[in-house]
């Protein structure tokens, strides 16, 4: 399943172990049948028209666009009636289900229904774009370089000019508005976007139906999850009141039929060079997955302790889990000879190609070597890139995110860090201030831990160590934080917020003043990020994206950047295992492997499942969740499914096992999408939860 | 799953390829939980005991024994009824099926019920086997051979006694009575059968459902076949009446039972030398492989010509796809290095411990290079032992073993080929004069293609090639044969048989004609194989059979020999696919299948199984299938799996593809053995094929 992960545009620091040398290549061209997560601008026409007999319209295109929805801490979306009704997945609805839920009201376990508008329960930090506009700016970012600049000036000059590109669009339009970096820096493009933070809770079903066959179903097919949610947009206290959404087709899709999805694709990797490939494999990712065990094994020990701490903790463990089966699912891409054997073809093709034209070579032939000079400093810093970091506590993770903020802002905008320019703000306050509850104990147990190893790691004498722990032991300094911190109060962040700078150096809460203490060591780390690989990798990336439209034109699509994106494909479904899994699953076979394991978790059913009276009623043969060969990535999850006609047939939730290399390379043979069926939707809204006002609503009655 | 090959103790040349070097070895010890084919005398009591506490009595141990039955075309069955009844597969049942068809009835595709005794039907050439008793004769078979004898001198000894051996005991007791090599020749034993000739076909349903998935699920799991058919053993022309019969337990098992399996596994390699197991990778399974999708090819386009040439050839396409299955698995396991790195290992720490005490490393060490140099030796030969072969013509193969058996029986019973000596004549006649149908235009084009492609790769000038063409070309020989030759009518072939040498000397039916040109190579082959390969190899591998006894003690199982065994283990499922494989599935899941493939084959069902009224009636969470560690293979199937009670709660089919490396190795993680549940059986009989009285007598009621 593909969970949420606020890694994109994050300004947190965990983005570095994983993503410091994440660069946007264009694919190369030609690609697969299928294949590709395109900009709305360059949509597959030719594909769509030879392979399919499609062509789709402006009006088309805009109309998906507009009906598509992203989550922005990390999911996807569509509105599927004309009073704002935004269906995604329950996993991606998730966080907001558990920051209202309390002891006494689990509405993860029981799921949720809200049978009148007084009912819909307004979500705590949730905001969702709509993307309203595309421009290219591509012209402005790049013309900034001039002849003579160091490296570091030119980058500064270059991030100086995006955000003011994105600071101009935000006073003229109020749009919240992101230069988008695609084809490697080959292209910029101002995105604008609607925001809507007034977003309540409509439906969502029992987590146990939603996640059924857990962990071990999970990323796999064929599969038998109802893993679906429904909110409700507000403006000015109203639902939003549009004509611009998905028609829902309550008999979902044929296999064979063409399908689209419209969505927001969080990273992938397609065209990374070789060396950047090679440090995946042998540094971050099983450096990745070793964090990742430890910390799901801490909060394994914290749920153990009793129910309340299970519930506290199911949020965090089930995306551990989820990260540590898609991340090993990539790792054994990349262990894959075949796969790098590929990817080395394609490289040393593309590199030949280009070496082919003397111009080329010259304006572009050095960026490998650059590259991988970077990611050799990169190797050499790698346990301070690892270990000097906050892992564990949202609190501390806000109060460094105040402090940095209250000195960002007193900078002129182009200078700030990224995260902190003008047009940025909104959202970032936005979360600063979010009412969710914390759970002070279970945080001290992961940040305890997590300071242990860095201690263990990097030594007493190191400095982030010395800022962190003053000498003290990481649990005695994390239970003072923790107890003593009165930043779990909305009212003590917005102060902080938004008395600035003054307000934050003279506050004595024990987690500002940690914090306070830790920001030096942050932006330590950012500089020579910045200083090392960045201003490196981006002037670099820019090349290898210029060589690409040079040696195959426009023909193919940028790497996924949680934008939005058009993908495209069959229902069908593939040889695994030594037999075919199928192009759909039906209601009976969630019943089969309910009983397959004797209706053990997490193979068992909410009772209303098993309720005679309203099983007698299920049309069991409907279908429950299909495959497509759509090209999608984290990110997605949550995206609408749609045919020809822009109809809903879908929604996108996970994608199989055999796709996981996906992240590198898309292999139409086995490569699918799985999404829940509108039939089974239809089907369980109105036999299994007494919700056919809102079956009626999406059918547009 | 695991399909009847007449491979084991065949009179036929089609074992040379695959079969000519292969040695039981007795397991290495220690084994791991589970695993094992245990011959009836050295049940695996002390793994039974520490594992689940459970203690076989003799009592037991022989009621299961005399239960459990022998398809000597290659499978395995049990009794089940005090009236006869014996349940064994479908698919151990469709050659008689098919012999029993004709264009005017098709029992194979719609299935068949005899309501009364009357309405059974004899099959034209089954025997069925149960194993009366056994006795080590292995001091009488290894006293023969003394001091000074050359190596064919001490093989000629050693078949001459294990003829006398079988031929008294057949006097004595009237008993089929073979002698059955046991760890490589470390035990030879006794085993006395029971014969049934009269066997009638009771109950079959539709292949669909038998074979629901058909090829592609084939082999795997989870999995959703109701793969039985029912028989009655008839003697003096009434139902057998015994008190040794299986008691039907119609609720199945359940995740975690132990249970057993009795029957009959055909071969496996699992302590086959590193040398030898090189030879089958390199050589044998590519080369078989290759034989088999030519045959196939040339089958489907025979019935491409029409329904009911499709008819004719379904059976064989069947078998032919399904050992492409197995074989390719095999095949695959062989290529894994890590299972060959165990087997070598296991040779290595085996051969160390014997070279650690010099008595033994004297007496036995020099095996392996023994057997080194035989294989090299068929290496040499390869081509011509894997193209001076008949291939496809049943008619051709009967006309031969009409010859040899008229030559043979005129010599002592001692100095006779294997196949042809006292105690297996009954059966080699019941099998010659077959009363099932030919199909001469399949068997042209089969044999033509296979003549065709022996002379490309032996040229005209190879003897064999001469005696069979004679100059002329592959179609014209076989067009002649087949149309000319009378073999098709059994009246024919009796009165050759009964009249012996010289009526077949003086017959011109043109295929004995051909058969006697045929024989000497044919001689030829199976002494060059006596001379070069089992001469070596038998004294070699008892010495490494007498070796594993001692350094290993009899603490193992024997390879298996198309000889009864029990195995035992637990219902349980295993880590499939990045998820778990269920121990059970339903009812339910069948429907999932067929829908989520919109009812397509071979994923369609029998029109009673959409027929609302018989449905709604069904209980679908009744278990359809399950799987459990047993260890098994080809042979096994149509075996009972049986409870501590020694009650019928399956019957085995399949194994998973997991588990097709078995040949070689048993891995308990994900070796399953594939079963029919007694729930779905008895649901099926009442419900949908209205054969209430059928469930009736099977509960004894």
């Amino acid at each position: 399943m593909f969970v949420p992960k606020a890694v994109y545009r994050s300004a947190g620091l965990a983005v570095a172990i994983v993503c410091c040398c994440a660069l946007y290549f264009m694919a190369s061209a030609p690609t697969a049948a299928d294949e590709g997560m395109w900009t709305f601008d360059n949509p597959p026409v030719k594909q769509l028209q030879e392979g399919y007999g499609f062509t789709p319209t402006q009006a088309w295109l805009d109309h998906v666009r507009l009906a598509s929805v992203r989550f922005n801490d990390g999911g996807s979306g569509s509105f599927v009636s004309p009073h704002g009704l935004v269906l995604t997945n329950h996993h991606v609805a998730l966080g907001q289900l558990q920051k209202m839920s309390s002891p006494q009201k689990d509405y993860v376990t029981d799921g949720f229904l809200a049978r009148t508008a007084a009912e819909e329960l307004k979500c705590p930090d949730l905001e969702l774009n709509v993307l309203e506009s595309m421009e290219n700016v591509t012209e402005r970012v790049q013309g900034v370089t001039k002849p003579g600049m160091s490296e570091e000036e030119a980058l500064k000059a270059h991030k100086a000019e995006i955000a003011k590109i994105e600071k101009e669009s935000q006073d003229a339009t109020g749009l919240r508005s992101d230069v988008v970096t695609l084809y490697l820096g080959g292209e910029y493009w101002l995105y604008r976007y609607k925001k809507y933070t007034d977003v309540r809770l409509v439906f969502a079903p029992e987590e146990q139906i939603a996640f059924f066959g857990g962990d071990p179903d999970n990323f796999t097919y064929p599969r038998y999850d109802l893993d679906l949610a429904l909110f409700r947009v507000y403006e000015n206290g109203n639902p939003v009141e549009s004509k611009v959404y998905l028609r829902w087709n309550a008999k979902g899709p044929k296999a064979g039929d063409l399908v689209f999805v419209s969505g927001n694709p969080g990273s992938t990797a397609r065209l990374d060079t070789m060396v950047e490939l090679e440090a995946q494999r042998d540094y971050s990712l099983p450096l990745t997955l070793s964090l990742l065990r430890r910390q799901r094994d801490v909060l394994k020990k914290y749920a153990a302790q009793g129910p309340e701490q299970a519930r506290q903790a199911t949020n965090s463990i089930f995306g551990i889990e989820n990260s540590i089966k898609a991340i090993q699912g990539r790792y054994q891409g990349l262990l894959d000879k075949n796969l790098m054997a590929k990817r080395a073809h394609d490289e040393k093709d593309f590199r030949a190609r280009l070496a082919g034209n003397p111009e080329w070579q010259n304006a572009y032939g050095d960026a490998w070597d650059q590259i991988a000079a970077a990611e050799a400093k990169v190797l050499e810093r790698r346990k301070a890139l690892a270990y000097r970091q906050l892992r564990g506590s949202r609190l501390a993770n806000l109060a460094t995110s105040i402090v940095l903020c209250a000195q960002e802002v007193k900078k002129p905008n182009g200078e700030r860090l990224d995260g902190y320019h003008d047009s940025q703000l909104d959202s970032l306050r936005f979360r600063l201030l979010s009412r969710a509850p914390f759970y002070p104990q279970m945080e001290e147990a992961v940040m305890t831990d997590s300071l242990e190893l860095s201690r263990q790691e990097l030594g007493d004498d190191d400095p982030f160590i010395k800022a962190v722990l003053d000498g003290r032991p990481p649990a005695e300094v994390v239970k003072g934080l923790i107890e003593d911190t009165k930043l779990a109060d909305p009212a003590v962040r917005k102060a902080l917020v938004e008395r600035g700078d003054a307000a934050v150096e003279a506050s004595n809460d024990p987690m500002i003043t940690f914090a306070r203490r830790v920001v030096p060591q942050i932006r330590e780390t950012r500089k020579w990020l910045e200083d090392n690989v960045e201003s490196v990798e981006t002037p670099a990336g820019e090349k290898i994206g210029k060589a690409r439209f040079a040696v195959y034109g426009k023909s193919a699509y940028p790497d996924a950047t949680f934008t939005l994106r058009l993908s495209y494909g069959t229902v069908k479904g593939y040889p695994m295992n030594g037999t075919e899994a199928p192009p759909l699953t039906t209601l009976y076979g969630l019943y089969d492997r309910a009983y397959g394991f004797a209706l053990q978790p997490p193979f068992d059913l909410p009772a209303r499942y098993l309720d005679p009276a309203r099983k007698s009623q299920l049309d069991l043969s409907a279908p429950l969740n299909f495959v497509s060969d759509c090209d999608i990535i984290g990110g997605n999850s949550g995206s609408p499914v749609i045919d020809r006609d822009a109809e809903l047939v879908g929604l996108i939730f996970d994608g199989n096992i055999e796709g996981l290399v996906g992240e590198y390379v898309y292999y139409e043979v086995n490569n699918r999408a799985v999404a829940v069926d509108t039939a089974a939707m239809t089907e369980a809204l109105r036999k299994l939860y007494d919700a056919g006002f809102l079956a009626d609503e999406l059918k547009g009655k």
